[in-house]
């Protein structure tokens, strides 16, 4: 499992997330080719504009591309769409992945890297997790406010920590990107959803930022309800969530800054919720009753018409 | 278990409900006494005005109070509060009923019997529910727009249908309203939660009238599996609520017109809601797992603030 000493970088979906990641890439001196829709025009002629609490800098001039077709393929294919817009993977994948290469999913949610899994074979299948405060404030325009590390793991079962992940590892590294690797990727994937699943979801149904939700007593036990949830499903698929993790994390989301939550972005723009890669698939895929999880992915679902 | 021949009645509580069914008994002729705060005033001078479908009247005169002690004893004393001022009850009962006489509890929820038999003796507790749609639109002023039946029931265990029951529904009649006796209070208390819980615990969560969730598969879902939760709290203390009766709601519900619960009113007003009479109790009093119950609950008491 190993890619060519020097990796070309597909970035699918130039947002907040993927559009930061990709040009920190590039201001690094790797080679990366940007696949853009709505800011293509812009981003071709002015360029990346990243305003970070790292360093601010502008990219000139960047590989941009409205067509898939046109990209060359890559080393690394960064999923950097929102999972609303999954739907089009089995269309953009083929063409931009070489044949050795991998499709790395920097997406929220749990069971996407099935669905690429299905279009590309697991073997050239990887997920991060990125903790990331970032926003897109115009067209090439992403600012970055906190935070950034990636937890990166591979798909494949039991394949540990892969010498392409250290490869990866590495040019995120020369970004000054934080890359932690893990060996087992669901669980990591689990251990965010035991937050992502109560802030998420209760942020939009309540209309609340974090801290509001932490205050009040009501709240604040349904999302250590909720987090206990996650850990039911997260046993059922034989991944420990330990009551220790879930207190660790209550304590550290205190101790943030009142924020709002990606899903309560997404409905306060009147974006579609990435509700399906967040709760759905949790319940389509896990065997136990989450009447909790279940309830909040309903109310979500009536809320996001 | 008689009431004598002419019954006094006091309403606590002249707002929708217990000013609309009062005008009505003062209006077919009989004795009543209503207990006022803010409307006092307007009440005193300018009586009560009734806007009815069942047709419009005004009682120029009416019996008010501001003070409980100043009101005569009672053969009838209705309870027509919100359930948000039931701590005041404690005060309020004692000196307006009359040693034979009887508390009618006009209001949602679960429980409340219970609350005022520990108060005047179970034997002095009627309960009733009240399938009603008015508005206070003005002080002294209400505007009745559909229905008016009430159930009405002994709290008393296997006492059946009295004859004060009989006494009361005869004056009731008079007045135009439909009664129905029934023997088991608390399966019409059940029965009454089956659409109260899910219909007023989500109309305000999603923010939403009856027909807007009922066209949403989603939170018709919602609705559905609510209904069956309380099924399960229902039978718990041994009373059936079927599958059947559940469909027939459904039924029912869609074929209304668009519809505001009182929650969604209450909240809309700014105004508390009545969640722990028509959720709290429910939750503290019966000894099975809700956990859709209980999650919608902590989200109203979150949203109440």
């Amino acid at each position: 499992m190993f890619l060519p000493e020097k990796r070309d970088y597909a970035i699918l979906g130039t947002g907040a997330l993927g559009g930061f990641y990709g040009a920190c890439l590039q201001h690094a001196g790797h080679s990366v080719h940007f696949l853009l829709h709505n800011d293509y025009d812009v981003v071709c002629k002015s360029g990346l504009v990243i305003e970070s609490k790292n360093g601010d800098f502008t990219l000139p001039k960047v590989n941009a591309y409205q067509d898939i077709h046109k990209m060359p393929p890559c080393d690394v294919v960064i999923v950097s769409l929102k999972t609303t817009q999954n739907h089009l993977l089995p269309q953009l994948l083929p063409p931009v992945l070489k044949k050795d290469g991998v499709v790395l999913i920097l997406q929220n949610g749990f069971g996407i890297e099935k669905t690429v899994a299905d279009i590309v074979g697991e073997q050239r299948v990887m997920g991060g997790l990125c903790f990331l405060c970032s926003n897109k404030t115009g067209a090439g325009h992403i600012c970055h406010f906190d935070y950034g590390a990636i937890k990166l793991g591979e798909y494949a079962n039991s394949v540990g920590v892969t010498e392409r992940m250290r490869q990866i590892a590495s040019d995120f590294k020369s970004a000054n990107i934080p890359i932690q690797m893990v060996d087992d990727l669901l669980l990591a994937r689990w251990q965010k959803l035991v937050w992502n699943i109560p802030f998420n979801g209760l942020s939009v149904v309540l209309n609340a930022t974090t801290v509001e939700i932490m205050e009040n007593a009501d709240s604040r036990a349904l999302v250590k309800q909720l987090m206990q949830e996650v850990a039911v499903a997260a046993k059922s698929s034989h991944h420990l969530i330990s009551d220790n993790f879930i207190e660790k994390m209550l304590i550290n989301t205190e101790k943030m800054v009142a924020y709002k939550t990606s899903m309560k972005l997404d409905y306060d723009a009147g974006h579609k919720m990435e509700i399906e890669a967040i709760f759905g698939n949790v319940l389509r895929w896990v065997d136990v009753e989450l009447p909790m999880i279940s309830m909040l992915y309903r109310q979500l679902k009536f809320l996001d018409l």
